[in-house]
């Protein structure tokens, strides 16, 4: 059987979303009952990686997990943060929320900002929103120069490589919904006095593109796609579905990667002997 | 009936540790079957009230929460973060670990590097150590000259009155453990290999010195406890105690603070129309 990441890892060559329902259920659980039960599951499997890789780190070890969300307005970047990413001591978590640049940021390289958030050892790291929006709102809403946004990809693919050289093992999922189920979304949040803080009405003038966005995601998915720093397109309309999906791409990242607990760098033995002569100093 | 709060609040006058039980459980669940279903209600209160107050930051709001944990080796302050903070969505959560300082650290004031990692507005801040250190570490193995450590418990006092005219909302914990509850966990530490990375020689320095680090902690509660910025002492010898209680510290906390979620800055009726009339654009 495929691997929850090959089922979900965009195809080789010219990316075709239509082609990819986002109310599919290629593999994993077929209703929110079985999601449930095997969330639960990962989230065992996720606390042993993620305490793991933290450990290694704790121990001198440099690799680091670096999960990218990325997907059109209410997708779901929040929501899998909440409750996949939320299966793991948040301890070795480090989540980072890239909006509009600030006039700083924009003063320099459009990487600047991305790299003072990378995880540090034994960390996994969480992107909401990443680099990917220097090729997606600022293609779409035209914010520079065709050429620049252009020779980004080439950009994005070097400095993934150049993470992943360095120890960052790379993930990054597209939440893949529909327009339909994006209006029931904002509707939902216009709707609920305890959502609304959510809407923007700005979110509209990117719905309206909404083609103009999917193309330019199937180009990033194209072009920044390669083993070293992998696509995934998780369909995003049932949202236990996605949440299931993501936390199953994240534990299986991190049982690969198989994190080892160091080795003590001191002398178990008299450390014991040492310790059962102090009991209760205080007596 | 006393509140959680209220319970584990610190006595006012000077401080007797040793008259608070490391095994009491003066309030709350008396079992572990009973916390686990207190914990899980205390979850959703919390998701409730972290939201709101995310949500209020969100629309301008300046407030924020700052869990400050303190406590002997093995006390607890990690198990604590994955099982009471960890219940949270970690979006709104910043954990931040006080070590030994590093040489930039100590060529400034010792609240410098506290003051970089306060949570920002809607967010909860959570401190595994803190500037506490300064008075408890630095004062016990004498890395100051006497008078720089006595001036801090002043100086601690100003400045958490400060956080606290600007919105920020402090509970100090302190996890309260018996020198022989700590010999079982060191111990536990070096007979599993998946532990042992935890364990660090000089751990077994500081609990040779458990007395001076007690009178330590009692001086830094009776002199640094305020309304605005109260200390709680948790018996801590019991995991699922500790946990449940810290969580339920935290709950009230929130309650308390009442975050409420903002008023919509645009038109509902004008976006609502808006919206229905975008629906499917890529039809």
């Amino acid at each position: 059987m495929a691997s929850v990441r090959e089922t979900f890892r965009v195809p080789q060559g010219p990316v075709d979303l239509t082609a990819i329902d986002p109310r599919g259920r290629p593999t994993g659980p077929k209703d929110r009952a079985a999601a449930a039960k095997a969330v639960t599951e990962l989230g065992t499997r996720l606390d042993a990686g993620q305490e793991a890789l933290y450990a290694e780190g704790a121990g001198g070890g440099t690799r680091s997990v670096l999960l990218v969300l990325q997907g059109m307005d209410t997708s779901g970047k929040g929501g899998v943060i909440s409750h996949a990413v939320g299966l793991v001591n948040p301890q070795g978590v480090q989540i980072a929320s890239f909006k509009k640049p600030t006039a700083e940021e924009r003063r320099h390289d459009f990487l600047w900002r991305i790299r003072k958030q990378l995880p540090g050892a034994g960390r996994i790291g969480v992107f909401d929103r990443s680099h990917y929006e220097d090729v997606l709102v600022v293609r779409v809403e035209e914010l520079v120069p065709t050429d620049v946004w252009q020779a980004r990809y080439g950009e994005i693919r070097e400095f993934e490589a150049e993470l992943a050289a360095q120890g960052v093992t790379i993930a990054k999922v597209m939440l893949h919904i529909s327009p339909e189920e994006q209006a029931e979304r904002l509707l939902a949040r216009l709707d609920d006095p305890h959502k609304r803080w959510k809407y923007n009405p700005g979110d509209l003038d990117a719905r309206a593109r909404w083609d103009d966005y999917q193309e330019a995601y199937a180009t990033a998915l194209e072009l920044c796609d390669s083993d070293a720093a992998p696509w995934y397109v998780v369909p995003s309309d049932r949202k236990w579905y996605r949440n299931w999906a993501v936390a199953a791409i994240l534990a299986e990242t991190l049982d690969e990667m198989a994190p080892a607990f160091p080795e003590p760098d001191f002398d178990v033995a008299a450390e014991r002997t040492r310790l059962l002569r102090s009991t209760n100093p205080s007596s």
